[in-house]
Parts: C-alpha cells; sequence; structure tokens
C-alpha cells in the first residue's frame, strides 16, 4: 500500500470523495445523507460478521421502529443528560380552519410549527433502549442476552461524514447478575477489538463518557469515567488525533433493571450492559483505511466480509 | 385446512395471537410495537422473495434514513395534503437555565415541549420521497429505475394490527418518458397480483385513493380516482369486508418531475410512478391467512420463501 496523502484525514475531502463514488448520496439535511449500492452493501456485510462472530452467543433478536414512547425517554433521564440531542415527534390535531391556515403559512413561507402539538413518540437515540422493558420481571438462571440493529437519532447537524444525525447501530444487550453482566462486557471488549482488528482497522480501546449537557453533565462524564462504565474502540477517520468512536460498551448497573423491574434468577435487581457497533462508522473506516474500492481491499478484509 | 373459525377477523383477537405467539412484542405506543425473530424473518424473506422477481429488472438499490429535509414535506404540498399524518421533529437548542427548567417540569409531570424549537428535519412519510431528487436533468435514454427499503411514519395511533406508526415500505420508483411510466406500472400491477396470489394471499386490484385532508381532501380524492392515478391490491386481513391494502401504485404523472427538473431523454417533463409493499402488512396477511407457525405453512408457498 503507498503512503496516505498529506489530506488523508481531510474530512470534507473524503466527504467529496465518498459523493463522486456514489457511496453517499448529498440530501438537505447535514448528517441526513443517503447510502449508495455499495456503500449499503459493505455495512450489512460487516453486520453479517459481526453476527457470525456472536453466532454461538445464542442472542434472541428483536427489531424495534425508529420511534420510542415519549414517556420513556421522560422516565429513562434522557431529558436531564442529553437534551441537545432529542427528537421530539409532533403532528397536526386540528380541524379544516387550522389546516387552511397551516397550508397558507407553508406557501407563505412562515412558522407554521406552533399549529402542531405532541405525539406520544420521540424518535430513538439508542437502539437498545426499547429492549429494556421486555426483560421485566424475574429472569431465567444464567440472565438473557438480545441483539438488535435499529436506526438511532440524535440532532447533532454537522458536515462531517462520520456525525450523522440518523444512523443504524447494531446492539447486544445484556442482562443478568451483577458479575455474568461485567464478565460478558470485558469478553466483548476483547474480541470486539480482535474483530475489527481482522478488518485491517488500526482500533484502540478506552475509558470514555457520555455527551452529558451543561456543568452538571461534566461532573456526571467524569463519574462514568472514575467508575468504568464505558467504554469505546476508536480508529482514526477524519483525524489522527481525535479518532472516531466506532464501537461502545456500556455498564449500566442498575439505572435500567431498577426501572423496570428486572431481577436475576437470585431475585436481585440485576445488572444490564451493552455493546453497539456504529455500523455507518465502521462503513466510513473500512472506507478511509482500504480506499474507495472494495475490489481492491486486502484479500484478508474480503475474505472475512465475502466469506 | 379447517374451516376458519368465526371471529376468523376479530382484530383484538389476531393481536392478542401475535402477541402470545412472541411474533409482536408490545411498547407503549399504539403502532409502534416491536418484532419478534419469526416475524422479522418472514419480513424480510417475502422482501427478498420480491427482490428476487424483480432481479432482471436491474433496478438500482438506494437507502435513506428514516428522516427527510423539512424543506422537501413543505415544498412537495404533503402538509396541504396529509396534514394529520406528519411527523415534525424539534429539539432543545437552550443553553443551562432552560436546561434546568426543562429537566425540572419532566420530573413535575408538566408539560414541556414549549422548550423546544423545530429541526431541520421531519419524519419521512413515504420511502420513495428523497429517490426524486436524485434525479434532477436530463435522464437516459430509457429513463431510469430506483429501488428503496425504508422505514416511514404516520401518525394515526390504532391498536389495529395492521395500522402502524413506523413501518417499512419496499418500493420500486420509475421515471422516464410518461408512454414508458405508465405501461412499467400496469406490468407491475400484473405482477403484484401474480407474486401475492402465488403466496396463497386472495388479493384483488382496485383503483383507490390517499388520504387527503378535510373537506378539500375529499375532491382531491375523486380527481384522484376519476384520472385512476392510484392502484391498490387488497386482502382481507382484520375484516372480511373491509380488506387491507398491501401494495400500492401511485402514477404521480408530473408532479415531483416538475419540481425537481426531471427531464425525459427527448427533454420533455418526465413522468413518475411508484409501486410499494407494505412489509409489516404482507408479514400480517401471510400469517393470517396460513397460521402463526410458518413450519406449517402450505409447501408452495414454504418453497417460494425458503428457496
Amino acid at each position: 500500500m503507498t503512503a496516505p496523502a498529506p489530506d488523508f484525514y481531510d474530512p470534507a475531502a473524503f466527504m467529496e470523495a465518498l459523493v463522486a463514488a456514489g457511496l453517499v448520496i448529498p440530501t438537505p439535511v447535514q448528517g441526513g445523507w443517503g447510502r449508495g449500492p455499495v456503500f449499503e452493501d459493505l455495512l450489512q456485510r460487516f453486520d453479517a460478521h459481526v453476527m457470525r462472530e456472536a453466532a454461538d452467543d445464542g442472542a434472541t433478536e428483536l427489531t424495534f421502529p425508529p420511534i420510542i414512547a415519549r414517556t420513556m425517554i421522560e422516565s429513562l433521564g434522557y431529558l436531564d443528560n442529553f437534551p441537545q440531542l432529542v427528537g421530539s415527534i409532533h403532528s397536526f390535531f386540528g380541524k379544516e380552519a387550522q389546516a387552511r391556515e397551516l397550508s397558507q403559512r407553508v406557501h407563505d413561507g412562515q412558522r407554521w410549527e406552533d399549529l402542531l402539538d405532541i405525539t406520544e413518540s420521540m424518535l430513538l437515540p439508542a437502539a437498545c433502549y426499547p429492549v429494556y422493558p421486555v426483560f421485566s420481571g424475574l429472569l431465567p438462571e444464567g440472565g438473557r442476552l438480545v441483539t438488535v440493529k435499529n436506526w438511532c437519532y440524535r440532532h447533532e447537524p454537522s458536515a462531517e461524514p462520520t456525525r450523522l444525525q440518523s444512523f443504524r447501530m447494531r446492539e447486544f444487550i445484556r442482562v443478568g447478575r451483577p458479575d455474568e453482566v461485567e464478565a460478558w462486557r470485558d469478553a466483548w471488549l476483547h474480541r470486539g477489538l480482535a474483530l475489527l482488528r481482522g478488518l485491517g482497522l488500526p482500533v484502540e480501546s478506552d475509558v470514555a463518557n457520555d455527551p452529558f449537557f451543561g456543568r452538571a453533565g461534566k461532573m456526571m462524564a467524569v463519574s462514568q469515567r472514575e467508575q468504568r462504565l464505558k467504554f469505546e474502540i476508536v480508529v482514526p477517520v477524519i483525524a489522527a488525533d481525535r479518532p472516531t468512536a466506532i464501537c461502545s460498551f456500556n455498564w449500566h448497573q442498575e439505572h435500567f433493571s431498577g426501572k423496570f423491574g428486572i431481577r436475576a434468577a437470585g431475585g436481585e435487581t440485576a445488572h444490564t450492559a451493552c455493546l453497539g457497533f456504529g455500523l455507518e462508522r465502521v462503513t466510513l473506516a473500512l472506507l478511509k483505511h482500504h480506499g474507495l474500492d472494495p475490489a481492491a481491499w486486502p484479500a484478508d478484509v474480503r475474505q472475512a466480509l465475502w466469506p
């Protein structure tokens, strides 16, 4: 492989190349772009590779829509911690006269959102959220393991190609006794690193924190790091010195299990943990490190993804 | 097959049976339920069956997120015609003090949505919408064909299992000369009927109309029917006398091509048409007509879906 060009990590040049190659389809929404057939094929191949690696674990696969009950988001503290990221869904509940006014304002280029009202739903911010209520009650011996692949929404518009408002995560969610859950998280951290290194990505893992809002959030972030509750696997994609997180591991302890009354087989409150691969980000990392033409990727990477 | 029970078309009993069989996972949102592994496998198998049938057409597959630019929805007249179905995405843009107030109101059980503001996006109401801008300009000889499978949102909460707020559509979008587009639509109408009858579903096709809002909408619906712009393929799923649409065909004439400057190879304004399979609805129709255990489905249906 020839040495990377000096602008190897220029995000604007990367985006331009992705669009020129038909991998990314521009839309008017920053971080809301479309995926061309080759991009989407790579994304699905990586997901299938993860699922083959995890096949013996026997995870139950559930599928949820990209919306979630407003009451869930309220009760989980998401509006306390990440208000800047939420997507609240509003619709029109009026009669004829209000509908005419709405239509008129749209045509006049005036603002019209005060004619809407909230619905019972918000956009799903994390693929695993709808899973926890499913676990309510007493778990079987050994706990449970579920996997989901869902569209997530975060309101953080950006022209930077790895920063999406709407993206897919493949997540695994483990629930059980605290020691079972922590051991599972530790084992997957090693497995995730090996899986991504096997695809030729120069990944590293590190303690991390969620993007909590504001001053109080800074303390939450410090506490999360001190307790080592969140790890990320990172790889340079758009900057050599600010690597991009492509996989993250969260140990929630009793955060979800307390709220939904999830008890381990012995009766004590269970722990939960999850890990998620950012499917678009992994795809972008592969394209950045192996080039925009998958036919020319290294033989071992191709063998893993085209088995 | 034994005769259907007297309550064969009781929607509440159907939903209860779907949940008991683990096919549907209840959530607090009406029409926002989760899909168990068997349901999702059937849905993906039907989609793969459609794609095999259409393989020789050489459609280009594009993938878009479940959000779309607000400006697109405004300019396409969706707020004039279907305001009652929209999902407008709102988020929080405030500073510390407003965030504290938001958090306090959430904890006090008070309404908090006036602390949000609109974003640049809305939920995607139809899988084909993001495709039309991609066609802008002069088409190649013979026009173009694209396929998408996207999550759509419609705000119509209901306990009835075929009425979903968030669901997937497999769509094909054809753009070209008016005669090419109409012939393609007619051919697919026959093909869609044959494909669904081949899966043992007692389907019929009929002229249809979209659910336009209000009194003015009634006239739009009559006009759409008179011009035979919309057809549906329907099958009884939750009522014998009110069959459910599981596939629909829309001939938009110049509605999209005029807005996005799409011209046929000869230079004249192109026409567009689309057809979409409602993937959850087809899956529910198969479960209703062949029973909740796919292992016991008729041999020819299994052969088609498990090739």
